[in-house]
């Protein structure tokens, strides 16, 4: 189907060119042109503005996946919805806040259009592996863009629609606090290995062995004890490690239901002491893992 | 080669078998007699007590695997000592504190003797799967048991040798750990599902796309969403979680060498409070994993 992914950045781009080798056409948008220009000479239709978007979509249904980051979605979305004829779909496949979602699907449905909420995992493996995807908002209109995320989910990632709005989000929210909770809790024990009192321990093979049908058997593991054989020192990790916003959203909404989430809590919070200064071999390890799994800098400060 | 497996609770039943089915000579001791006579129809060699265990070894070298709890090793050791010959091995597949494995070993070679130490996880599912093994000891007799852990770890399993004595337990302690903060974090987040602002969310769903490509896609977190399926309110389960020991052991270490281990810490928190009362959605998918990968029993009260 015809589609523009707005928003080029790590997933995006992939987004795109996955859509694109899978015969959808798709119209390619981001701020700065450089990106664009990549994605015409693939074979896409570059568009340099907003207005040029909606006009190739030439009187068919405007579909637009944004791939921005949470704190612009705002501004994006009133810039679209100046330009959008209604009956448009606009889909925010970003790590937004699921409440936000909710009013801003209310909004665009104000207009005439719908939005639709796709928080999307598999970080920069997904162009070859499949994204892992989470759908809310109208059921009928997630069925009309099911051609997307059957081409985003090959080979081997998977989608579903979880209910109303947000609720996409909210599932990926949460996907996003046991990521946390699982990274802190195999960065802990790493950190056990090379600093208790084996001194000889050999990290990688401890991964390996761990990787082949022990309990803890994880893609966080693997992606863990490959990046350890590439960097067994850790050297050059300043071992700072940003929150990106999903895992707060978690705890606030943890506390306004009265769950309690003392494992997820804790790797927030250790994340919050990095930015001050409290950094170790295991804060050096999470900032490694965010890099293998997201392309995310490794190092922050 | 000759083996003899001393202890066959629901993992040591499994290694016999295996170790059986692949050609290995074993012979089966067990404290109570009926699943001695189990591996015996099976073509094992049954051994009711330890003395004609040390017999049916005819003059070769004595190797026995034990795998006991690890409240009874000591006594098991001491029983051992007085029956086996010099240049006996002694394998402790259990989970043991590495703290006393150090010092068993001592006592061991004392008496001419070599202890070997293999960590062992995969569960009731390693008979079929292989089983994920961690050892420790002297190498040279490390390299006489390895024909044993190649069997055991066919088809997808692993081994590795860590180093000194009690090193293969310390490794297996900090999986057991690891496990823990892992099995905490995916039990806080399907609770978030579970009772937070979406009533409908179908748990199971959620688990299959998290399972295909997202950055949590586990082992654990497939048992998880498998057993929620089979039990989605989570029926007759009375949510108290026992802890086994390893991850007290790797609590204490981490205290003895200044290792910071929040999240470890919180999964062991909830299991003690889950004894004095404090159930809820999370430990009983807690008690659900662990009788998943593990046999344990569910209902712990």
């Amino acid at each position: 189907m015809k589609i523009a992914i707005s928003g080029l950045g790590k997933m995006g781009s992939q987004i795109a060119k996955k859509l694109h080798e899978d015969k959808h056409i798709v119209i390619a948008h981001n701020r700065s042109r450089s990106v664009i220009d990549d994605m015409s000479a693939l074979g896409m239709t570059g568009a340099y503005t907003k207005e040029e978007v909606v006009k190739s979509f030439n009187g068919e249904r405007v579909i637009i996946w944004m791939m921005v980051p949470a704190d612009v979605v705002d501004q994006e979305l009133q810039e679209w919805l100046k330009l959008i004829p209604k009956n448009s779909i606009l889909i925010d496949g970003g790590n937004s806040d699921f409440r936000l979602t909710k009013k801003r699907a209310e909004l665009v449905k104000d207009t005439g259009s719908v939005l639709i909420d796709v928080g999307t995992s598999g970080g920069v493996w997904g162009y070859k592996n499949g994204f892992s995807m989470m759908a809310g908002g109208d059921e009928n209109t997630f069925k009309i863009i099911e051609p997307v995320l059957q081409t985003l989910e090959k080979p081997s990632g998977a989608y579903n629609h979880f209910g109303e709005s947000g609720s996409g989000h909210y599932v990926k929210m949460v996907h996003n606090a046991i990521e946390y909770g699982m990274m802190e809790s195999i960065a802990e024990g790493y950190r056990l290995l090379k600093e208790g009192p084996y001194k000889n321990i050999d990290l990688v093979k401890a991964g390996e062995v761990w990787q082949h049908r022990s309990v803890i058997t994880s893609w966080l593991n693997e992606l863990t004890k490959d990046a350890l054989k590439e960097n067994p020192d850790l050297k050059d990790i300043d071992g700072v490690v940003v929150e990106s916003g999903e895992t707060r959203f978690a705890l606030e909404t943890a506390k306004d239901f009265n769950i309690e989430t003392p494992a997820i809590q804790s790797a927030f919070d250790v994340r919050l002491r990095s930015q001050k200064g409290e950094i170790n071999f295991a804060t050096k390890l999470l900032a490694l893992m965010r890099n293998a799994f997201g392309g995310h800098k490794i190092n922050q400060k």
